[in-house]
């Protein structure tokens, strides 16, 4: 790995105050309720971060991760404002930025640890940030958006539904510790057959690399469009259109070329690219 | 395993109909916005079983299980109707009916795999239920209610989020292999720590062993509580107070005796139960 | 006036408690967070009483109504178990059923005033219905779904949004105080220019004079779609399939022959119709 | 009425792209999915809106407005994302700016009127805002918030909750109206009983002669509290305070004196007032 920008990732981790006893208070509530509420609030959490070109991520549900550089931490009040007026339950926050995901994440644990624990009655709504202010530009924010290839004949139409998320989550997990211990990636399964990965800065040849042990280990075959941008929005956006390439041109791993173009630029066409073979690019459905 | 009960558990699968293609048409869609929506169908699916006391999981968002023995398979077209009018995708809906809950989601699949395929854009609001008719009352479904001990203490509040993730759910994977391999059981994780199976009729002395398989294989400590009844909200409840009966008493497997109470009555009170010691059953907060 | 079946119409009103007092606790909440959370309350309330083929109005969002013939008044404990559990506020129900919906409404408040102030602190989730019990069937509920003709031509298009909403509101307090004097109907507007009035049986003669009133008075002239049927959906449905025919043909006041169908069936034809003039009826979009 | 400031007031139209036909096609869709779908866009503009410190109205739910000076006009092309990645609708977008809310609201309408029909099926997501740009700081927008002195009491626990809604309803006209016609201000009814006004540069005499108007012409005794800030939020909180002080103390109208607080500072306490009697004034709660 090497990481050869001075780049900043902004982290920030949602945690519900208290929220293990309240499920249980006075009685045990209904598990549907339970699934429901987590799911909204996730939901809102997934607006709010997105609004300013973020990435969320429901991680736990009662702990829930987004990549958050364009928000300035004092904004999360806003957030936690709306989860009060909104919810049964509050919401701390703690924010992290460092050069890695991982450390990153760290930070913004350690600011929520330190601030009381998960399941003290006393903390509520806590917003600890430490040095970190403002907004921050990462350079090359590296978003790697990975999935099976071929899911669909593979497994959902071939598998039983248990099985087929059995498979894809096992080999998800495999995926998703082997870019955390060699990576210092913070990859999660995001839905249908999707990973994604927010990366420091990879090259390209670790990526297929990284295709190679998941295939060894897990014998799934996986593929990845790689972006990098300065949010999270940016950088994904890109990725998402190079796996487009790997889909229509069965490249295993394709990475846009970020300098031409602006990432949110809807009628962008790609100027040039990086693949295994030359691939004439055409997105799905433009 | 033993399933000494004519037992039959209906599962249903819901899948959105050429979800895959629709995020990335006519170009790949803000991955934010993606989360929320199947988020926010989630909680609408949980919503729409809970109320006639079923289970809902959201498998991988794109295909949802929920367990709907009160459910007439007709009364899914209200619920298709609903994620027409309100969303901009549509859901299919396949349902089954077996006396595993393995069995009975390989049906409900394989009913929607007769439909179509996931992403055949021929394929939208398919309801298929083969034999299914009515609503059933399964006498004893069995749901196992697992989280870990003190996970607050030993994870969330000392490690970092992304470990402390990625920990939870190898050994959530680890329980949820064995449970579908030797159990013939689906179980899924739900939140926070939790994992919910459902199970043929196991035995007490059987979930004994499935926590000593975890804790060999991935080295942390869950513990259960087990419900039997005839809906999964009834089983589970009681799966949820005895797991408080754990929490409270150190106990790791305990099962209430369900043959004395209605399991909705919230002002119940448990007449007897089945633990490795004796224990002074006191729910949390009653 | 002439109410010739005996019919009966229940209606719930949902009144949340002690609301006022929470929205300024400990100081006035964020009135776009207010705004957000009764919008959406009202939602669920739409989609729970829609599930058994009721109607809701929003009425004054902290005080709601429904028309809920086939919701036993058990099933609303459900509906605010879910409220305390997804919401920072919890909701009383008063139930009431008579042969005309005024007196229906009459009732259910009777209920709730009978159990406490709704800014009493101690009344909590109070569900009152006196004798009403069970499912009922209205053999003909009648429904009348009322618009503005040419609504976009002569205001939203040509006028700003602020006089337009006062013209159509206007116009419609006309209507709704008409109908709730000389009728006793319960009209409400439900968005655009649309009013819709659950009635007791009135003839279509009846609606033909209260547009001419409206007309007269308010100077607005508006179209009506009327139905009959044995629940508000059913009744509904045929009154919008009316309205349809009255855009598309002209005619102000039309009424579905609802004895040859089944109101839900979607593909059904119009055998027979009521209007000023004879009318080929075909559905817009069918 | 006076306008002594420069004062600029944005508005923005929000119009459901050819509503009206959708809710029609294939047939006529489910009422009460059409409410909730519609309570459910309002409550995202609503949480689009505050986020930024703006105030939302639902005024006829597919038409909606919003004070939104700190919302720069590129920035609803997001909200016009979301709402085409959630909901099977899609939104157009009009935005004006002017010295008074009526003449803002007629810009903005117009400004979408000459995109094309609301019922234009080739319109579709347009986004105009003619010569508005950037965010915009109105020194002393002025937000008067109105409800009815003690409609618990007289009408809630008194009188059934049709009477009681038509009567808040006609009177919230009458004051409407008269603030429409005599002080080009926007006046909506918000739920419960009560109104929102956003105004011009009105005097504090001048809100007493507003009540006494409409306490003759509807017999409603009104009171009101004043905001004045730089936002719709700033202003509204002011004027809820305001309110409050009104609650407490017995006088009609009251005005908080912005001049030495920021209107977001919580903790805030009142320096200074302006009512009809000497006041001690302390918020409910805190």
């Amino acid at each position: 790995m090497s990481n050869t920008f001075d780049e900043t990732i902004r982290f920030s981790l949602v945690q519900l105050d208290d929220y293990g006893p309240w499920t249980v208070t006075p009685a045990p509530r209904r598990e549907t309720d339970l699934q429901a509420l987590q799911a909204r609030i996730y939901a809102d959490f997934a607006d709010f971060v997105g609004r300013s070109d973020g990435y969320a991520f429901y991680n736990r549900f009662d702990n829930m991760l987004g990549v958050v550089n364009k928000i300035s931490p004092e904004a999360f009040a806003r957030f936690q404002e709306r989860i009060r007026n909104r919810y049964p339950v509050t919401a701390s926050v703690g924010i992290g930025e460092a050069t890695t995901p991982v450390e990153a994440v760290r930070r913004a644990s350690e600011q929520l640890q330190q601030a009381g624990s998960a399941q003290d009655s006393n903390r509520r709504e806590a917003l600890r940030y430490g040095g970190v202010s403002g907004t921050t530009t990462s350079p090359q924010l590296t978003i790697a958006h990975f999935d099976i290839i071929d899911v669909t004949g593979t497994y959902t139409d071939d598998t039983n539904a248990v099985d087929t998320e059995l498979a894809i989550r096992d080999s998800a997990m495999t995926l998703r510790k082997h870019l955390r211990a060699e990576h210092d990636s913070v990859a999660q399964f995001v839905g249908g057959d999707n990973v994604i990965a927010v990366c420091p800065q990879l090259s390209y040849d670790t990526f297929e690399t990284i295709l190679e042990h998941v295939s060894a280990e897990a014998g799934v075959e996986y593929q990845v469009g790689i972006g990098r941008g300065q949010t999270a929005h940016g950088a994904g956006s890109d990725a998402k259109h190079a796996l487009e390439v790997c889909r229509e041109s069965g490249i295993s791993a394709y990475e846009v070329d970020s300098t031409d173009h602006t990432a949110d630029d809807e009628t962008e066409s790609i100027k040039s690219g990086h693949g295994r073979d030359t691939v004439e690019s055409e997105w799905v459905g433009e």
